[in-house]
């Protein structure tokens, strides 16, 4: 139990703040009685409020009662944070707001969970309304066949994880260069929560697997009946069969009463609104399996039956929504960024401030979970009018690292829709506003149909 | 960071299901090809859904489009978990609804996080609605007073941890036997959420402290002004000021825009709706902390200052609201709960089936982390017509472990409100539901006025 007595991944209060000089500040709280290093505040100036109306003047809110306690109650966010809800647009969309997607904006995430009002969704035929007492879940191909009431499933014993779910076209609009100046549109197709339910192998132990299974369908209770196979070492390992996300019933828009959870793996293969599971010897080929969420290559071929996330980061803070136009110069400021990997867990980020031309590494905080959101961190002191341009590169404990754009795009081109994880980068400008920009070199064709990169008539 | 490869305590799925003679069961995926084990199955029968028209009629959800994604919009729960709420009573709102407390529904909770909106909460002077733009977090009685918007309080550089908040009077109507037959009511004075802020020392870094310094102030801007004075030792340990809970911004009714976090000490210190700290040599002894947040003991003295919420434990499943109604002879059924302790880590949490004669060790389940909710686990085969009487006793890692009724009692007496922490216990009757219940001695009041054991004419 010791290796969880500490929520942070370095044991040391160092990795909060990353200032070399004052390493040995908080040895004790006696250091803390001395006189604040001049010149090396956190932040640049500080002001006692002098002329502030909004110190001068008691607000309005401390002079009279506030609303009274929320009795019999869910409750809601503050009306000023209005702006940060899950968004769509046309260019997704297609016209049909049921079979669409609606993304979160990270850009205002904290830690590494997702509060369920701002959950990104994905459907295929909408949202449907499901009466929990008349849903079943019919489990098919095993030696015992078995339809169980969501009271009957909920009695299994249950596990609990924090799990990312990422569509794989997460950033996938954008293998032909940025088309969102925004984080929310450009990485929003991914968020993480704390899921509860029962492992599939706690009921496959009591239904008895057939002899030569490879294989295992979900499928959907919606309008769309999504199916997806998935392999059965996966299923196995650590596929669940989730009815809580946060600590309370998952939404509607997230398969109420009952959705598959694949950890690590396409968010599609999480079938929402579950409503059969059936074991065989071979694939299915869903219509959603073979009409989408394959990858198409360079050579007009698409390849089927790869699941994973590859390992993947962002940086958060700044972003474009996020920009450092308020900052001071010789201030302090905290790069934040998310790491994740559907294939384990993140071992460490680097975070460039020169557009991948030099590396440091950042420093990973609070819990570092496999197939979960990791939080990364680099201190960096601003220097006002600087033009930086920021780029981050995580590495997995699978041995996986992030590819650069030319070398994702030149493996597999620019044709592909889903599993883009080449390092984004956000432009500093003058000005302390941040662009979406895109670091390649120029490519061309080759011969034979591949894109290579342009190094001046060579290749 | 090996130390966080696994989400569970246990690195072994024998944690989950807690069957002897199935041990072997998991150790290859080849051994799930075997006929599941006559007679052992977790669910005591299974069903193909014969005549079951749920299973025989297409519901008609699945035969239409479902809701349009939820484009620029904020998620909200399934109207079937309309029941899933924070409820208030007269009894503790005593007439006015702004000073009261809703408590969270912990009998449904699942793992260790409570969502936003069923997030328990207290207060004095009822909900402000603050602008965060005009409200200021102003920092007195350091060697650098300052005055802060929320903007420059969010440059420092953020932690985020996971931890309970409880309120001191949790299960404190209870002290002279049951009053509730709920667990929401008994034990919902507490939830746990994923808080992200900066670290109190990280500031007073940057501000420096005046030698002599042993207390610091915290001030509400609500209308009750609520104030609280907190050990140096303790704000420099973990106190932070958080202004996000669960990935979002606070919650008006938890403070929005900042509260203070002071981790597994009493709830009222996390002052909410936060305008001003203040270091000193001295207590302040504010309103809040004379007239209550004091412990009457027997000789009618109060005493003040302790603070952390100590070891305890209550049983989720089954429970008042969650009985076993259903639950067919011979079935396994999973017999879970929460532990925390405002010391530290959860060690270990006994299980007694027989109102505390006997005990014998639960599982720890899930992430195991300091000063936050623990969830423990046993597997027990129920069955039809039994009675027990279920009761948890947990273990901190500090050597803390809960009192039985009767040393709480004749330790403190039952005049107190504050920090009851004794086993609690639930009896399943014959039909399966599940009542609260007291296991104790008969007390008699000694000569000197201490409440004592009554064992037949000594003491």
């Amino acid at each position: 139990m010791d290796k969880n007595k500490t929520q942070n991944a370095s044991d040391s209060v160092e990795n909060e703040v990353e200032v070399k000089s004052r390493r040995d500040f908080f040895k004790s709280a006696a250091a803390l009685s001395a006189t604040a290093l001049a010149g090396s505040s956190l932040l640049a100036s500080e002001t006692k409020g002098e002329g502030d109306p909004n110190i001068l003047e008691e607000p309005e809110w401390a002079t009279k009662w506030g609303d009274p306690v929320t009795y019999n109650r869910y409750g809601m966010p503050s009306p000023y944070e209005h702006n940060v809800v899950r968004r769509n647009t046309k260019l997704l969309a297609s016209g049909n707001w049921r079979a669409s997607i609606a993304v979160t904006p990270i850009h205002e995430s904290e830690g590494i969970i997702t509060p369920n009002g701002l959950f990104f969704n994905r459907h295929h035929g909408g949202t449907p309304t499901i009466d929990p007492n008349k849903h079943r879940l019919m489990i098919n191909g095993t030696e015992k066949e078995i339809v169980l009431t969501m009271d009957e499933l909920k009695r299994y014993p249950s596990v609990t994880r924090i799990h990312f779910v990422e569509c794989p076209a997460n950033g996938g609009q954008e293998w032909r260069g940025p088309q969102y100046n925004s984080l929310q549109f450009a990485k929003g197709f991914m968020s993480c929560a704390q899921w509860t339910g029962v492992y599939i192998k706690t009921i496959v132990k009591d239904l008895g697997l057939k002899p030569g299974t490879q294989w295992m369908l979900a499928e959907g209770g919606d309008s769309s009946s999504m199916g997806r196979t998935i392999p059965i070492e996966k299923v196995l390992d650590d596929a669940m069969i989730v009815w809580a996300q946060n600590g309370e019933a998952l939404r509607p828009e997230q398969g109420y009463p009952i959705r598959l959870l694949v950890p690590g793996w396409e968010g599609n293969l999480c079938v929402k609104w579950l409503k059969r599971i059936e074991f065989s010897t071979d694939p299915y080929f869903c219509k959603e399996e073979t009409s989408k969420y394959t990858a198409l290559r360079p050579d007009g071929k698409a390849i089927q039956h790869f699941y994973a996330n590859e390992v993947n980061s962002t940086i958060v803070k700044p972003s474009p929504e996020k920009g450092w136009q308020n900052l001071k110069d010789g201030e302090w400021i905290e790069i934040e960024g998310l790491a994740w990997s559907g294939f384990g867990t993140i071992r460490g980020v680097d975070i460039s401030l020169d557009g991948g031309k030099t590396w440091k590494p950042a420093k990973l905080k609070g819990l570092v979970l496999p197939k979960c959101w990791t939080r990364f961190s680099y201190m960096h002191k601003f220097k006002k009018g600087e033009e930086l341009v920021l780029a981050s590169r995580a590495y997995d404990d699978e041995g996986n690292i992030q590819p650069t754009v030319d070398q994702e795009v030149t493996a597999v081109g620019v044709e592909a829709v889903y599993h883009r994880n080449a390092i984004e980068t956000w432009k500093v400008n003058k000005d302390g506003s941040v662009t979406h920009v895109q670091v390649r070199s120029k490519l061309k064709r080759a011969k034979d149909g591949r894109v290579v990169i342009d190094e001046g008539g060579k290749a």
